[in-house]
Protein backbone atom coordinates (compact mmCIF):
# COMPACT_ATOMS: atom_id res chain seq x y z
CA UNK A 1 0.00 0.00 0.00
CA UNK A 2 1.14 3.41 -0.75
CA UNK A 3 0.20 7.34 1.14
CA UNK A 4 -1.00 10.27 -1.10
CA UNK A 5 -1.20 13.65 -0.28
CA UNK A 6 -3.01 16.53 -2.25
CA UNK A 7 -3.60 19.93 -1.85
CA UNK A 8 -5.94 22.39 -3.97
CA UNK A 9 -5.86 25.78 -3.33
CA UNK A 10 -7.10 29.41 -4.64
CA UNK A 11 -4.20 30.92 -4.75
CA UNK A 12 -0.83 29.72 -5.28
CA UNK A 13 0.63 28.20 -1.80
CA UNK A 14 3.27 25.92 -1.19
CA UNK A 15 3.25 22.71 0.42
CA UNK A 16 6.54 22.26 2.28
CA UNK A 17 4.63 22.17 5.68
CA UNK A 18 2.22 19.60 4.60
CA UNK A 19 4.54 17.93 2.77
CA UNK A 20 7.34 17.60 5.44
CA UNK A 21 5.09 15.51 7.81
CA UNK A 22 4.34 13.62 4.87
CA UNK A 23 7.29 12.61 3.48
CA UNK A 24 9.04 11.01 6.73
CA UNK A 25 6.14 8.46 6.71
CA UNK A 26 8.67 7.54 3.11
CA UNK A 27 10.95 5.24 5.49
CA UNK A 28 11.05 6.77 8.70
CA UNK A 29 7.44 6.91 10.83
CA UNK A 30 6.30 5.01 8.19
CA UNK A 31 6.93 1.91 5.73
CA UNK A 32 6.50 3.89 2.07
CA UNK A 33 10.34 3.43 1.64
CA UNK A 34 9.67 2.42 -2.33
CA UNK A 35 9.78 5.40 -3.98
CA UNK A 36 8.33 8.92 -3.72
CA UNK A 37 6.83 11.76 -6.33
CA UNK A 38 5.27 14.86 -6.37
CA UNK A 39 3.86 16.93 -9.06
CA UNK A 40 3.08 20.44 -9.21
CA UNK A 41 0.73 23.01 -11.49
CA UNK A 42 1.54 26.31 -12.13
CA UNK A 43 -1.13 27.49 -14.70
CA UNK A 44 -0.83 25.05 -17.47
CA UNK A 45 2.89 23.72 -17.13
CA UNK A 46 3.51 21.21 -14.43
CA UNK A 47 6.64 19.74 -12.88
CA UNK A 48 6.97 16.58 -11.91
CA UNK A 49 9.70 15.08 -9.38
CA UNK A 50 9.74 11.48 -8.77
CA UNK A 51 12.63 8.99 -7.29
CA UNK A 52 12.32 5.50 -6.33
CA UNK A 53 14.55 6.49 -3.26
CA UNK A 54 12.83 6.28 0.16
CA UNK A 55 11.53 9.95 0.61
CA UNK A 56 13.10 10.36 4.30
CA UNK A 57 16.78 9.72 2.86
CA UNK A 58 16.05 11.33 -1.15
CA UNK A 59 18.70 14.53 -1.31
CA UNK A 60 15.60 15.01 -4.27
CA UNK A 61 12.60 15.17 -1.39
CA UNK A 62 14.98 17.33 1.08
CA UNK A 63 15.24 19.83 -1.74
CA UNK A 64 11.33 19.94 -2.41
CA UNK A 65 10.85 20.36 1.96
CA UNK A 66 12.70 23.27 1.77
CA UNK A 67 12.08 24.86 -1.57
CA UNK A 68 8.73 26.24 -1.88
CA UNK A 69 6.96 26.24 -4.88
CA UNK A 70 4.01 27.60 -5.09
CA UNK A 71 0.94 25.98 -6.72
CA UNK A 72 -2.77 25.47 -6.38
CA UNK A 73 -2.50 21.89 -7.39
CA UNK A 74 -0.32 19.46 -5.80
CA UNK A 75 -0.60 15.54 -5.89
CA UNK A 76 2.08 13.46 -4.16
CA UNK A 77 2.74 9.70 -3.43
CA UNK A 78 4.84 7.62 -0.91
CA UNK A 79 5.20 4.04 -2.38
CA UNK A 80 5.01 0.34 -0.90
CA UNK A 81 5.18 -1.63 -3.86
CA UNK A 82 2.99 -4.26 -4.52
CA UNK A 83 2.39 -4.38 -8.03
CA UNK A 84 5.90 -4.10 -9.66
CA UNK A 85 9.24 -3.14 -9.05
CA UNK A 86 10.89 -0.53 -7.23
CA UNK A 87 11.84 1.70 -10.01
CA UNK A 88 11.56 5.01 -11.50
CA UNK A 89 8.99 4.01 -14.31
CA UNK A 90 6.72 2.42 -11.67
CA UNK A 91 7.36 5.62 -9.42
CA UNK A 92 3.94 8.02 -8.61
CA UNK A 93 2.45 10.41 -9.56
CA UNK A 94 2.14 9.40 -13.05
CA UNK A 95 1.59 11.93 -15.96
CA UNK A 96 -0.10 12.29 -19.23
CA UNK A 97 -1.89 14.89 -21.73
CA UNK A 98 -5.65 14.83 -22.73
CA UNK A 99 -7.46 17.65 -24.17
CA UNK A 100 -4.34 19.97 -24.47
CA UNK A 101 -3.78 19.72 -20.62
CA UNK A 102 -1.94 17.57 -18.52
CA UNK A 103 -3.30 14.94 -16.06
CA UNK A 104 -1.36 14.02 -12.75
CA UNK A 105 -2.77 10.80 -10.72
CA UNK A 106 -1.47 8.67 -8.07
CA UNK A 107 -3.21 5.85 -6.55
CA UNK A 108 -3.00 4.08 -2.97
CA UNK A 109 -4.48 0.65 -2.86
CA UNK A 110 -4.15 -2.73 -4.88
CA UNK A 111 -6.59 -3.81 -8.03
CA UNK A 112 -6.43 -7.56 -8.79
CA UNK A 113 -7.01 -9.33 -12.00
CA UNK A 114 -7.45 -5.91 -14.01
CA UNK A 115 -6.11 -5.61 -17.43
CA UNK A 116 -7.04 -4.08 -20.02
CA UNK A 117 -5.38 -3.99 -23.92
CA UNK A 118 -4.53 -0.35 -24.08
CA UNK A 119 -4.13 0.61 -27.66
CA UNK A 120 -6.49 3.30 -28.27
CA UNK A 121 -5.02 6.27 -26.62
CA UNK A 122 -2.76 5.60 -23.46
CA UNK A 123 -0.35 2.47 -22.04
CA UNK A 124 1.08 2.57 -19.60
CA UNK A 125 5.13 2.47 -19.66
CA UNK A 126 6.05 0.38 -16.20
CA UNK A 127 4.41 -2.66 -14.79
CA UNK A 128 1.80 -1.05 -11.74
CA UNK A 129 -1.94 -2.10 -11.38
CA UNK A 130 -1.61 1.58 -10.68
CA UNK A 131 -0.56 3.51 -13.71
CA UNK A 132 -2.58 0.77 -16.15
CA UNK A 133 -6.12 2.51 -13.98
CA UNK A 134 -4.78 5.72 -14.48
CA UNK A 135 -4.50 4.61 -18.67
CA UNK A 136 -7.77 3.04 -18.55
CA UNK A 137 -9.50 5.89 -17.09
CA UNK A 138 -7.94 8.51 -19.44
CA UNK A 139 -8.79 6.21 -22.56
CA UNK A 140 -12.61 6.03 -21.61
CA UNK A 141 -12.82 9.34 -20.67
CA UNK A 142 -11.39 10.49 -24.27
CA UNK A 143 -13.53 7.89 -25.80
CA UNK A 144 -16.68 9.71 -24.52
CA UNK A 145 -15.97 13.21 -24.91
CA UNK A 146 -13.35 14.70 -27.50
CA UNK A 147 -12.89 17.67 -25.65
CA UNK A 148 -13.37 18.39 -21.77
CA UNK A 149 -17.17 18.28 -21.15
CA UNK A 150 -18.92 20.28 -18.83
CA UNK A 151 -17.94 20.11 -14.82
CA UNK A 152 -21.16 17.72 -14.29
CA UNK A 153 -20.87 15.59 -17.19
CA UNK A 154 -17.08 15.16 -16.35
CA UNK A 155 -17.76 14.57 -12.57
CA UNK A 156 -20.36 11.62 -13.73
CA UNK A 157 -18.26 10.26 -16.30
CA UNK A 158 -15.38 9.70 -13.71
CA UNK A 159 -17.37 8.56 -10.88
CA UNK A 160 -18.73 5.89 -13.23
CA UNK A 161 -15.50 4.41 -14.21
CA UNK A 162 -13.74 5.23 -10.93
CA UNK A 163 -16.89 2.71 -9.46
CA UNK A 164 -15.99 0.64 -12.07
CA UNK A 165 -12.51 0.20 -11.34
CA UNK A 166 -12.73 -0.13 -7.72
CA UNK A 167 -14.66 -2.91 -8.01
CA UNK A 168 -11.11 -4.85 -8.70
CA UNK A 169 -10.17 -3.93 -4.98
CA UNK A 170 -8.75 -0.72 -3.65
CA UNK A 171 -8.68 2.24 -5.44
CA UNK A 172 -8.17 5.25 -3.36
CA UNK A 173 -6.92 8.12 -5.66
CA UNK A 174 -5.97 11.51 -6.06
CA UNK A 175 -6.19 12.86 -9.87
CA UNK A 176 -5.62 16.66 -11.08
CA UNK A 177 -5.80 18.55 -14.71
CA UNK A 178 -4.29 21.52 -13.12
CA UNK A 179 -7.99 22.95 -12.17
CA UNK A 180 -9.68 20.34 -10.84
CA UNK A 181 -8.41 17.84 -7.69
CA UNK A 182 -10.40 14.96 -7.97
CA UNK A 183 -10.63 12.43 -4.81
CA UNK A 184 -12.16 9.04 -4.94
CA UNK A 185 -11.50 6.76 -1.80
CA UNK A 186 -12.52 3.15 -1.53
CA UNK A 187 -10.73 2.98 1.98
CA UNK A 188 -8.77 5.48 3.58
CA UNK A 189 -8.64 9.13 2.70
CA UNK A 190 -9.48 12.61 4.66
CA UNK A 191 -9.27 16.13 4.25
CA UNK A 192 -9.20 19.69 5.87
CA UNK A 193 -10.18 22.61 4.48
CA UNK A 194 -7.81 25.72 5.39
CA UNK A 195 -9.59 28.99 5.74
CA UNK A 196 -9.84 32.14 7.44
CA UNK A 197 -9.28 32.70 10.93
CA UNK A 198 -5.85 30.81 10.52
CA UNK A 199 -4.11 29.94 13.20
CA UNK A 200 -1.84 27.24 14.52
CA UNK A 201 -0.70 23.69 13.36
CA UNK A 202 0.92 20.74 14.63
CA UNK A 203 2.65 17.82 12.66
CA UNK A 204 1.44 14.40 13.81
CA UNK A 205 4.72 13.24 12.22
CA UNK A 206 7.68 15.33 13.11
CA UNK A 207 7.45 17.91 16.08
CA UNK A 208 6.21 21.07 14.05
CA UNK A 209 3.77 23.52 14.86
CA UNK A 210 3.18 25.95 11.89
CA UNK A 211 1.19 29.56 12.29
CA UNK A 212 -0.63 29.72 9.37
CA UNK A 213 -1.21 33.62 9.44
CA UNK A 214 2.44 33.94 9.15
CA UNK A 215 2.15 32.15 5.71
CA UNK A 216 -0.92 32.52 3.98
CA UNK A 217 -3.62 35.75 3.16
CA UNK A 218 -6.91 36.37 4.61
CA UNK A 219 -8.76 35.18 1.34
CA UNK A 220 -6.80 32.23 1.36
CA UNK A 221 -8.53 28.85 0.74
CA UNK A 222 -6.42 25.50 1.55
CA UNK A 223 -7.90 21.61 0.89
CA UNK A 224 -5.56 18.90 1.93
CA UNK A 225 -6.36 15.72 1.46
CA UNK A 226 -4.58 12.55 2.89
CA UNK A 227 -4.51 9.02 3.39
CA UNK A 228 -3.96 9.67 7.06
CA UNK A 229 -4.15 12.85 9.11
CA UNK A 230 -1.30 14.46 8.42
CA UNK A 231 -1.84 17.11 11.62
CA UNK A 232 -2.79 16.21 15.01
CA UNK A 233 -4.55 19.50 15.87
CA UNK A 234 -6.71 20.02 13.42
CA UNK A 235 -10.25 18.72 12.20
CA UNK A 236 -10.09 15.84 9.20
CA UNK A 237 -13.24 15.07 7.45
CA UNK A 238 -13.12 11.37 6.83
CA UNK A 239 -14.83 10.35 2.76
CA UNK A 240 -17.44 8.24 3.04
CA UNK A 241 -16.39 4.55 0.86
CA UNK A 242 -17.20 5.01 -2.79
CA UNK A 243 -16.88 8.86 -2.29
CA UNK A 244 -15.77 11.16 -5.60
CA UNK A 245 -15.25 14.85 -4.08
CA UNK A 246 -13.96 17.08 -6.46
CA UNK A 247 -11.98 20.22 -5.21
CA UNK A 248 -11.48 23.33 -6.92
CA UNK A 249 -10.20 27.14 -5.83
CA UNK A 250 -9.69 25.43 -2.26
CA UNK A 251 -12.84 24.14 -0.98
CA UNK A 252 -15.01 20.70 -2.48
CA UNK A 253 -18.04 21.33 -5.27
CA UNK A 254 -21.37 20.19 -4.11
CA UNK B 1 16.37 31.02 -30.52
CA UNK B 2 17.76 28.12 -28.01
CA UNK B 3 20.55 25.35 -27.42
CA UNK B 4 20.42 21.95 -27.21
CA UNK B 5 22.27 19.28 -25.06
CA UNK B 6 21.99 15.67 -25.67
CA UNK B 7 24.42 12.19 -23.78
CA UNK B 8 23.64 8.88 -25.18
CA UNK B 9 26.15 6.49 -23.27
CA UNK B 10 26.25 2.65 -23.35
CA UNK B 11 26.50 2.15 -19.83
CA UNK B 12 24.42 4.60 -17.46
CA UNK B 13 26.78 7.98 -16.93
CA UNK B 14 26.04 11.85 -15.05
CA UNK B 15 26.77 14.64 -17.04
CA UNK B 16 27.53 16.92 -14.43
CA UNK B 17 30.63 18.14 -16.36
CA UNK B 18 28.51 18.82 -19.66
CA UNK B 19 25.79 20.19 -17.93
CA UNK B 20 28.31 22.25 -16.40
CA UNK B 21 29.10 24.22 -19.03
CA UNK B 22 25.79 24.13 -21.05
CA UNK B 23 23.79 25.82 -18.04
CA UNK B 24 25.59 28.94 -17.34
CA UNK B 25 24.74 29.92 -21.30
CA UNK B 26 21.24 30.25 -19.73
CA UNK B 27 21.64 33.67 -19.16
CA UNK B 28 25.76 34.23 -18.10
CA UNK B 29 28.00 33.32 -20.87
CA UNK B 30 25.14 33.70 -23.54
CA UNK B 31 21.67 35.01 -23.50
CA UNK B 32 19.54 31.68 -23.34
CA UNK B 33 17.63 32.90 -20.23
CA UNK B 34 14.47 32.15 -20.64
CA UNK B 35 13.58 28.85 -18.90
CA UNK B 36 15.70 25.19 -19.07
CA UNK B 37 15.48 21.64 -18.47
CA UNK B 38 16.71 18.51 -18.78
CA UNK B 39 15.62 14.84 -19.08
CA UNK B 40 17.11 12.03 -17.72
CA UNK B 41 15.73 8.11 -18.77
CA UNK B 42 16.37 5.59 -16.04
CA UNK B 43 15.49 2.27 -17.89
CA UNK B 44 11.70 3.16 -19.08
CA UNK B 45 11.50 5.57 -16.40
CA UNK B 46 11.98 9.42 -17.49
CA UNK B 47 12.80 12.43 -14.85
CA UNK B 48 12.04 16.05 -16.23
CA UNK B 49 13.34 18.80 -14.20
CA UNK B 50 12.23 21.91 -16.21
CA UNK B 51 12.39 25.35 -14.89
CA UNK B 52 11.45 29.02 -16.44
CA UNK B 53 14.04 30.77 -14.36
CA UNK B 54 17.09 31.18 -16.21
CA UNK B 55 19.67 28.43 -15.90
CA UNK B 56 21.98 30.33 -14.78
CA UNK B 57 20.51 31.32 -11.59
CA UNK B 58 17.71 28.39 -10.76
CA UNK B 59 18.41 26.61 -7.70
CA UNK B 60 17.04 23.50 -9.52
CA UNK B 61 19.83 23.83 -11.92
CA UNK B 62 22.40 24.32 -9.10
CA UNK B 63 20.96 20.79 -7.90
CA UNK B 64 20.94 19.34 -11.11
CA UNK B 65 24.72 20.46 -12.02
CA UNK B 66 25.92 18.69 -8.47
CA UNK B 67 23.60 15.79 -7.85
CA UNK B 68 25.02 13.40 -10.44
CA UNK B 69 22.21 11.14 -11.79
CA UNK B 70 23.22 8.25 -14.09
CA UNK B 71 21.61 7.61 -17.02
CA UNK B 72 22.51 6.48 -20.75
CA UNK B 73 19.48 9.38 -22.80
CA UNK B 74 19.98 12.85 -21.72
CA UNK B 75 18.15 15.62 -23.47
CA UNK B 76 18.72 19.39 -21.81
CA UNK B 77 17.62 22.72 -23.38
CA UNK B 78 18.41 26.26 -22.47
CA UNK B 79 15.46 28.61 -24.02
CA UNK B 80 15.56 32.02 -25.61
CA UNK B 81 11.54 32.40 -26.21
CA UNK B 82 10.00 33.37 -29.87
CA UNK B 83 6.71 31.69 -30.10
CA UNK B 84 5.04 31.47 -26.68
CA UNK B 85 5.95 33.68 -23.15
CA UNK B 86 8.03 32.54 -20.55
CA UNK B 87 5.95 29.86 -18.53
CA UNK B 88 6.46 25.81 -17.03
CA UNK B 89 4.34 25.21 -19.72
CA UNK B 90 6.53 26.24 -23.11
CA UNK B 91 9.94 25.19 -21.44
CA UNK B 92 11.47 22.47 -23.02
CA UNK B 93 12.14 19.33 -22.78
CA UNK B 94 8.16 18.69 -23.69
CA UNK B 95 7.81 14.44 -23.01
CA UNK B 96 4.87 12.68 -24.25
CA UNK B 97 3.99 8.68 -23.99
CA UNK B 98 3.72 6.86 -27.38
CA UNK B 99 3.84 2.97 -27.62
CA UNK B 100 4.05 2.36 -24.21
CA UNK B 101 7.51 4.31 -23.89
CA UNK B 102 7.92 8.02 -22.71
CA UNK B 103 9.30 10.21 -25.49
CA UNK B 104 11.11 13.35 -25.22
CA UNK B 105 11.63 16.54 -27.53
CA UNK B 106 13.43 19.75 -27.41
CA UNK B 107 13.94 22.10 -30.46
CA UNK B 108 16.54 24.57 -31.49
CA UNK B 109 14.50 26.88 -34.40
CA UNK B 110 12.02 29.14 -35.09
CA UNK B 111 8.74 27.38 -37.09
CA UNK B 112 6.47 30.16 -39.42
CA UNK B 113 2.91 29.36 -40.12
CA UNK B 114 2.91 25.62 -39.51
CA UNK B 115 -0.33 24.68 -37.92
CA UNK B 116 -2.12 20.90 -36.88
CA UNK B 117 -5.40 20.44 -35.62
CA UNK B 118 -4.22 17.91 -32.75
CA UNK B 119 -6.92 16.18 -32.16
CA UNK B 120 -6.16 12.23 -32.88
CA UNK B 121 -3.47 11.70 -30.06
CA UNK B 122 -1.69 14.40 -29.09
CA UNK B 123 -2.32 17.71 -28.63
CA UNK B 124 0.23 20.66 -27.35
CA UNK B 125 -0.21 22.18 -23.91
CA UNK B 126 1.82 25.17 -24.25
CA UNK B 127 1.98 27.97 -26.56
CA UNK B 128 5.37 27.21 -28.85
CA UNK B 129 6.15 26.08 -32.30
CA UNK B 130 8.07 23.64 -30.75
CA UNK B 131 5.64 21.57 -28.98
CA UNK B 132 3.13 21.85 -31.70
CA UNK B 133 6.04 20.20 -33.83
CA UNK B 134 6.67 17.32 -31.63
CA UNK B 135 2.81 16.33 -31.03
CA UNK B 136 2.40 16.34 -34.83
CA UNK B 137 5.70 14.52 -35.13
CA UNK B 138 4.65 11.58 -32.93
CA UNK B 139 1.30 11.81 -34.21
CA UNK B 140 2.19 11.02 -37.39
CA UNK B 141 4.25 8.43 -36.00
CA UNK B 142 1.39 6.64 -34.30
CA UNK B 143 -1.04 6.89 -37.45
CA UNK B 144 1.90 5.02 -39.62
CA UNK B 145 2.42 2.34 -36.75
CA UNK B 146 0.42 0.87 -34.63
CA UNK B 147 3.20 -0.18 -32.20
CA UNK B 148 6.86 0.87 -32.33
CA UNK B 149 8.41 -0.34 -36.00
CA UNK B 150 11.93 -2.14 -36.53
CA UNK B 151 15.21 0.39 -36.57
CA UNK B 152 15.24 1.06 -40.31
CA UNK B 153 11.51 1.82 -40.66
CA UNK B 154 11.07 4.46 -37.65
CA UNK B 155 14.29 5.74 -38.88
CA UNK B 156 13.01 6.35 -42.41
CA UNK B 157 9.47 7.52 -41.13
CA UNK B 158 11.08 9.93 -38.91
CA UNK B 159 13.52 11.44 -41.67
CA UNK B 160 10.13 12.26 -43.95
CA UNK B 161 8.39 14.07 -40.95
CA UNK B 162 11.45 15.90 -39.80
CA UNK B 163 12.12 17.06 -43.46
CA UNK B 164 8.70 18.19 -44.02
CA UNK B 165 8.35 20.46 -40.61
CA UNK B 166 11.98 21.37 -41.43
CA UNK B 167 10.48 23.11 -44.49
CA UNK B 168 8.63 25.55 -42.01
CA UNK B 169 11.73 27.15 -40.90
CA UNK B 170 14.70 26.07 -38.57
CA UNK B 171 14.28 22.76 -36.90
CA UNK B 172 17.24 21.18 -35.12
CA UNK B 173 16.30 19.15 -32.41
CA UNK B 174 16.73 16.05 -29.87
CA UNK B 175 14.82 13.41 -29.39
CA UNK B 176 14.25 10.00 -27.25
CA UNK B 177 12.39 7.42 -26.25
CA UNK B 178 15.25 6.15 -23.60
CA UNK B 179 16.65 3.60 -26.50
CA UNK B 180 17.87 5.98 -29.29
CA UNK B 181 18.52 9.49 -29.31
CA UNK B 182 17.86 10.78 -32.27
CA UNK B 183 19.11 14.24 -33.66
CA UNK B 184 17.91 16.37 -36.49
CA UNK B 185 19.99 19.43 -37.69
CA UNK B 186 18.67 22.15 -40.00
CA UNK B 187 21.16 24.31 -39.37
CA UNK B 188 23.51 23.87 -36.34
CA UNK B 189 24.13 20.78 -34.28
CA UNK B 190 27.79 19.05 -32.93
CA UNK B 191 28.37 15.69 -32.09
CA UNK B 192 31.56 14.31 -30.13
CA UNK B 193 32.37 10.57 -29.03
CA UNK B 194 34.51 9.94 -26.15
CA UNK B 195 35.87 6.64 -26.01
CA UNK B 196 38.80 4.88 -24.85
CA UNK B 197 41.78 6.09 -24.50
CA UNK B 198 40.03 8.58 -22.38
CA UNK B 199 41.75 12.03 -21.60
CA UNK B 200 41.52 15.24 -20.67
CA UNK B 201 38.73 18.06 -21.89
CA UNK B 202 38.39 21.58 -21.15
CA UNK B 203 34.89 23.60 -21.04
CA UNK B 204 34.88 26.46 -23.06
CA UNK B 205 32.22 28.40 -20.74
CA UNK B 206 33.80 27.84 -17.57
CA UNK B 207 37.51 27.15 -16.59
CA UNK B 208 36.81 23.61 -15.41
CA UNK B 209 38.78 20.80 -16.98
CA UNK B 210 37.63 16.92 -16.77
CA UNK B 211 40.02 13.87 -16.77
CA UNK B 212 37.70 11.01 -18.09
CA UNK B 213 40.19 8.54 -16.83
CA UNK B 214 38.66 9.07 -13.25
CA UNK B 215 35.33 8.90 -13.95
CA UNK B 216 34.15 6.49 -16.76
CA UNK B 217 35.63 3.02 -17.45
CA UNK B 218 37.57 1.36 -20.20
CA UNK B 219 34.12 0.29 -22.28
CA UNK B 220 32.42 3.33 -21.81
CA UNK B 221 31.32 4.85 -25.04
CA UNK B 222 29.71 8.56 -24.74
CA UNK B 223 27.80 10.66 -27.73
CA UNK B 224 27.66 14.26 -27.05
CA UNK B 225 25.18 16.38 -29.09
CA UNK B 226 25.31 20.00 -28.88
CA UNK B 227 24.17 23.11 -30.77
CA UNK B 228 27.91 24.50 -29.82
CA UNK B 229 30.80 22.42 -29.08
CA UNK B 230 31.19 22.14 -24.90
CA UNK B 231 34.98 21.96 -24.79
CA UNK B 232 37.67 23.62 -26.74
CA UNK B 233 40.06 21.08 -26.83
CA UNK B 234 38.08 17.77 -28.61
CA UNK B 235 37.16 17.45 -32.00
CA UNK B 236 33.28 17.89 -32.74
CA UNK B 237 31.35 17.03 -35.82
CA UNK B 238 29.35 19.33 -37.23
CA UNK B 239 26.70 18.35 -38.74
CA UNK B 240 25.11 18.33 -42.46
CA UNK B 241 22.23 20.50 -42.72
CA UNK B 242 18.82 18.21 -43.35
CA UNK B 243 21.22 15.43 -41.26
CA UNK B 244 19.11 12.85 -38.86
CA UNK B 245 21.66 10.99 -36.80
CA UNK B 246 20.18 8.20 -34.69
CA UNK B 247 22.84 7.50 -31.49
CA UNK B 248 22.39 4.10 -29.80
CA UNK B 249 25.03 2.42 -26.87
CA UNK B 250 27.14 5.52 -27.00
CA UNK B 251 27.80 5.97 -30.89
CA UNK B 252 26.32 6.89 -34.10
CA UNK B 253 24.12 4.73 -36.13
CA UNK B 254 25.19 3.99 -40.15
Amino acid sequence: MCQLLGMNCNVPTDICFSFSGFSVRGGKTDVHADGWGIGFFEDQGCRLFIDPRPAAESPLAQWVRQYPIHSKNVIAHIRKATHGPIALQNTHPFRREMWGRYWVFAHNGTLDNFSYDGDTYYRPVGQTDSELAFCYLLTQLRIRFKKQPDEVTLFTALQEVSTEIASYGVFNYLLSNGEYLFAHCSTHLNYVLRRSPFGLAHLSDEDVTIDFRDHVGARDKVAIIATAPLTDDEVWTPFANGQLLVFREGEPLV
